[in-house]
């Protein structure tokens, strides 16, 4: 198997010399057995079987950092996926996001194993209390010395639901609806209910907190109630830096409203400056900064010494692919089951009604190439829905700083098929290389995340709607 | 002030020689500037202003595993105590249980940072979805290699009802009813869900886990639904190691149900041994052996080289004494306000049909002494509700041996009034006289928690309630 023509991006000129914008970089993980790469866990340098030790964890941190990354983003779901063959069996056996343990609790331990790098934390706003979860991500943002991201979803999966309350999903727009509610709660708990400085543990004064600083959060919406004031004090960022990554119409203008990074997944750069120039656009048109969302795009990387090493490498990872995993995992994105069809047929053999929809990006390639159901899921269980970038450290910076020229993102979301060999690898090979090219923007000890990612101070900036909710510090 | 005359048990004969039953010792914490000793975070060697940064935590958790303790208990409640002058005033000046950290997620970063002690976290079985609680420990369960316990509680506050989605409290017995099916769900998430070694990884058969050892959980209760297969495996314990403290009948019988160990407080050895005796009846009533359940007495220890040095801190301490936050606190657990009312006073003229019963405690006190709520204060300041320990090292291990001989508990639930300088003082001066003379029953590494408090196996035992929710393994 190989990445899919075009994968690279064959619709763009190469990147203008001198082009260096220095970029960012975000680890892109989850505590599971297989994250985007079914099968690769198989891999003779896998450790993922690990994964359940907290060792593992801490000690891909320090990786991680050691190679100039901002960021360690763990994602999460709440539910098995349970599409394909109408059951969890080809899930099950593959280890597809299954077991997946809660990120948030390994957060803390893995930022005392470091001293730069910030942790994104994937907590779902549909089903946490928003009372709680300030508290949980106040924590985590104390305990870290202001490193910690929230990955804001709103859980897109039945099975989720159905486990945790609810009969069925809340429709996806309602979903959102009761986000920004959320939203709003909770940057009253974060920026409006204790005011900064306001625990200050004064002996002569026999003060912990002055209680005129010390606000009730008062929300009384249609869905929410938080009338009293939060558990706990702000952290070091007061709303933790917060991530999105909404695909839908919705689901970006939520980001819009929120986020403060975002992530881009596309095959090509084509596809990437599309959704780079909407976000700014989008932000501007909402009197936003057109730079105040930093966009990461993922990208799966397999380099080794040289060319022909790396492709040699790809082509290994090529016997380990789990079919039935991954169309288990194709099927849970999609809601589409192509169980007991031909894996091997030609798509137009097989394609239905039901999944005409969802195979439309492989049926329409524009290169002309005949796709089968193996080849769906080969392209999946490499690289996700991005590109593999496949070379010598030369090459993959070369690709990398190509991207970042024709796509303008702020960086990259660095997924690795065989964990954690990928990451370590791209730590000890490419960051070297971009560390030699002044590419690679670095965060700084004794920051806090939102200063390393974005350049400015500790606390939601002005234009942030959250900002409208501080009281005086 | 000292310690109130009878809260040394009086009432009792001394000790006989000889009696030297080994006993556990588990530490009384919480996330927060005042536990249970409002205003002593005032005192010179209070270090609790640093009760927000992970670095406290993790001293601390190895201070008490040096001193040979089996166990670092976390309190928490979820919302303000606001009843003491109608409102979160004297709570919020005096630190009192506010600001409160979310215990959990320190709790792997303790871990790494100890090898014997176990974790007691507290959590609302009230507040958390049963779904996601089980993942939640489950990981801590992983990540602490079986070193976690779950501290069930229900949540008695008014103020944290109306913050998380309720606009009362659910009634008492309600809530207890609410509980004993949350924890069906959860027994069938940690022992019915995942059987243990199905999660496997076994590269020749391509198989992470085996399908025909996952199954739905399959509950359909009247309050909690959760159709579906666990998110994750058990960890090294399958249930957490179950702590419980329920005072009320309600709350004693669910206890006989469920804990594997509780907390006994009260201010003479006659009391606890009532609490005691009742407990071992009780659970073989319930078919449970009549030692299935550790209980630990909570103690305050104020220890130095000799009795008098002793005594001369203990008179220290009360310089620092908060009276209007320890008012603030009794009345959060009494849901009295003695706010306005004269604080010195004898209690007789200040008590009012509201408070009468509240107060019964002191204005019955059968040593016929004269209370004034500054007294009450200064009782609940130091030592909260159980007895205060003052003396040389040779003096706490006459008392602690004394309280074990006469009462039969497994141990002591050790609670510091000075912040962390108490639990320091203990394992530098009192651990080391219990180890001289034998008594103390240490932790023992590489093994889990229930098998460090019970002395039996890693798993729930054959006559616990959760045994039968068992799938063979």
């Amino acid at each position: 198997m190989t990445a899919p023509d075009g994968a690279a991006a064959p619709d763009v000129a190469p990147a203008p010399d001198g082009a260096s914008t220095p970029f960012l970089l975000s680890a892109f993980e989850m505590m599971t057995p297989v994250h985007q790469s079914p099968g690769l866990w198989r891999h003779p340098e896998s450790r993922i079987a690990e994964f359940d030790r907290l060792a593992y964890w801490t000690r891909l941190a320090r990786t991680v950092e050691d190679g100039g990354f901002s960021a360690l983003f763990l994602a999460d779901v709440l539910g098995l996926y349970d599409v394909y063959g109408g059951g969890i069996e080809a899930t099950v056996r593959g280890g597809v996001q299954w077991p997946v343990l809660d990120p948030a609790v390994a957060v803390p331990a893995m930022a005392a194993a470091t001293e730069r790098i910030g942790f994104g934390v994937t907590a779902s706003v549909t089903y946490e209390r928003p009372y709680l979860l300030a508290r949980t991500l106040a924590t985590l943002d104390h305990f870290t010395g202001g490193r910690v991201a929230w990955n804001i979803v709103t859980s897109y999966q039945d099975s989720a639901a159905r486990n945790l309350g609810l009969d069925r999903q809340i429709p996806h727009d309602a979903r959102y609806d009761l986000a920004d509610e959320a939203l709003h709660a909770l940057y009253r708990l974060w920026e409006g209910s204790v005011e900064p400085g306001a625990v200050r543990f004064d002996r002569a004064a026999g003060v912990v907190a002055d209680p005129d600083r010390v606000h009730p959060a008062a929300v009384a919406g249609a869905h929410v109630r938080v009338p009293d004031a939060a558990l706990t004090h702000p952290g070091p960022q007061g709303t933790p830096y917060l991530f999105q990554a909404g695909a839908s119409a919705r689901g970006r203008r939520f980001a819009l409203d929120h986020a403060e990074a975002v992530f881009a997944i596309g095959p090509t750069p084509a596809h990437v400056r599309r959704f780079v120039d909407q976000t700014r656009a989008g932000l501007t048109e909402a009197g936003r900064s057109a730079d105040a969302i930093r966009v990461l795009a993922m990208v799966t990387v397999v380099v080794a010494e040289t060319d022909e090493a790396a492709a040699q490498r790809l082509a290994g990872y090529a016997e380990h692919v789990d079919v039935a995993g991954a169309l288990a995992l194709w099927g849970g994105w999609t809601g589409v089951d192509v169980a007991g069809l031909d894996p091997d047929a030609p798509l137009e053999h097989v394609v239905t009604d039901a999944n005409r929809s969802a195979l439309a990006a492989f049926t329409e390639d524009p290169s002309g190439r005949t796709w089968t159901l193996r080849d769906v899921a080969e392209f999946v269980a490499i690289g996700g829905r991005g590109p593999v970038i496949v070379g010598s450290p030369e090459t993959v910076a070369d690709e990398l700083q190509r991207w970042q020229a024709e796509t303008g993102v702020d960086g990259f979301n660095v997924s690795a098929a065989v964990r954690p060999a990928d990451l370590e690898r791209f730590a000890a090979l490419v960051s070297p290389e971009l560390r030699r090219r002044g590419v690679l923007r670095e965060p700084e000890p004794g920051r806090t995340l939102r200063e390393n990612l974005s350049g400015a101070g500790p606390a939601l900036p002005a234009d942030h709607r959250g900002h409208a909710f501080r009281t005086a510090g």
